[in-house]
């Protein structure tokens, strides 16, 4: 039987999904059946909650587990009146810090997924615009670009791009490695002088006529020998230019992207 | 003076800076310094950090805090070493559900953060790449959509329909309401029959006004008026067909994905 969990939240409750699923990878073998409950920011919210929590509880025969990121002290006893396992992500870390700063955390709901930052969003929106108008090669300039993904075509250079520029206000620009680059000795004029913010993108030969076959069946175009020739030239290119390559094969688009901002020795934050 | 935190993590540090910023913004006032540090995942490397966390210290006269996601106990034994007030996420909840579930947890490294899910990954891919071809009414037929975002020009539909899929791999399309749609008594011709998946977006006239001054300064597409008008005639669209409004001034991307989610009646996982 599966044991169900319940990942509670008075926001979006992305904290807790993201907490939850690390500590629920870590055991293996274990089959959960995982539900999110955003937005239970007042008490009517929280008994529906209860209910809920109660009759996975009769259904299974099993006791829920419920990992909450509610601040607010009244919906949590609200919740434990379930039964069910309660983790709470915050309550551990909060006396710890009170003890060093010296100070009382504020027991505001909703203050501990963040104010709305007017001036980040703009900069996420601002980016988003910036990877759409720089995608495969678009606008030639890159004069403002904060990196530059190159690869051959299908190789998951635009999600990377947007995901940079979703979360972290970015300006990616993404460059096509067609055929005719690939023939040449050297970089495409367009992404000479650019090195320190140009990344390679692979991926296996095999996934790529996959992903391309999709695009244009039975073509040259998605054949594994063109895929691999492609992809051979361009590891050649990124080898011969020191430029780092980042393969999309086996590599979340968050592991990459993480990737490159320490490559690029940037801190920044999540917007 | 600041306080230095460092965000550590075995792998890209998502999940350590996620939790760590909600922690922290729960001490409003105090003035916090936050570095990620991503992949300290050997020994070598935590001891680098050992010493960067030392020298903050020593620069700070601060006692530095570190929000630590690594799994493997060595590591976080070394980075306690360096003394800082350490906070480690996983820990607190390893325990209780070790005895609520009867087994022990895997300490593996880097199983924390989730073994790379290939048809996740093609399912947040796939949604994109439908998401760009969906963006600004682009492609007429809406029959594989799981929502249609609809809205004045600049209203914020696309970076939303992008994120919908990037996250939850959900085929979000968009559709612009043009001022000639806005004259009309009824749901644009294209809409009609798609109720149960479309959403509203909406913003405030200023802010709207704006966002379309960076595209076409001193245009009537950019004055207040016309801003206004479009927007008075959206909502006037939205109220009278039932349609569920969003509004994109005061909301995180992150808000109104969960807010579209919920009312879709999807629990659907991050991917």
């Amino acid at each position: 039987m599966q044991r169900t969990v319940f990942f509670v939240s008075d926001s979006t409750g992305i904290t807790a999904e993201t907490i939850g699923h690390s500590i629920l990878t870590q055991f293996e073998g274990v089959d959960f059946d995982t539900h999110r409950m955003p937005f239970v920011n007042d008490a009517d919210k929280a008994h529906a909650a209860v209910t809920r929590i109660k009759s996975a509880w009769a259904r299974t025969g099993l006791r829920p587990i419920v990992i909450n990121t509610a601040v607010d002290a009244t919906l949590s006893e609200i919740l434990g009146g379930s039964g069910a396992l309660m983790l709470d992500v915050f309550a551990p870390f909060i006396g710890p810090l009170e003890h060093e700063l010296g100070v009382r955390r504020h027991k505001l709901v909703n203050r501990a997924h963040g104010l709305f930052d007017a001036a980040k969003y703009e900069a996420r929106i601002d980016a988003t615009n910036y990877a759409l108008a720089h995608d495969d090669g678009l606008d030639p300039s890159y004069k403002d670009a904060d990196l530059i993904l190159i690869g051959v075509s299908r190789s998951g250079k635009t999600p990377t791009c947007l995901y940079m520029a979703l979360h972290f206000g970015l300006r990616a620009a993404n460059y096509p490695l067609t055929p005719e680059d690939l023939e040449l000795a050297e970089l495409p004029k367009r992404l000479q002088g650019q090195r320190q913010r140009l990344f390679g993108l692979t991926i296996t030969a095999e996934r790529l006529a996959q992903i391309r076959a999709e695009r244009r069946p039975d073509s040259r175009y998605a054949s594994v020998e063109q895929c691999r020739w492609e992809l051979a030239q361009a590891d050649n290119l990124f080898r011969r230019e020191g430029i780092a390559v980042l393969n999309s094969t086996h590599t979340s688009i968050e592991e990459i992207g993480s990737k490159i901002l320490a490559q690029l020795g940037i801190e920044r934050h999540l917007l």
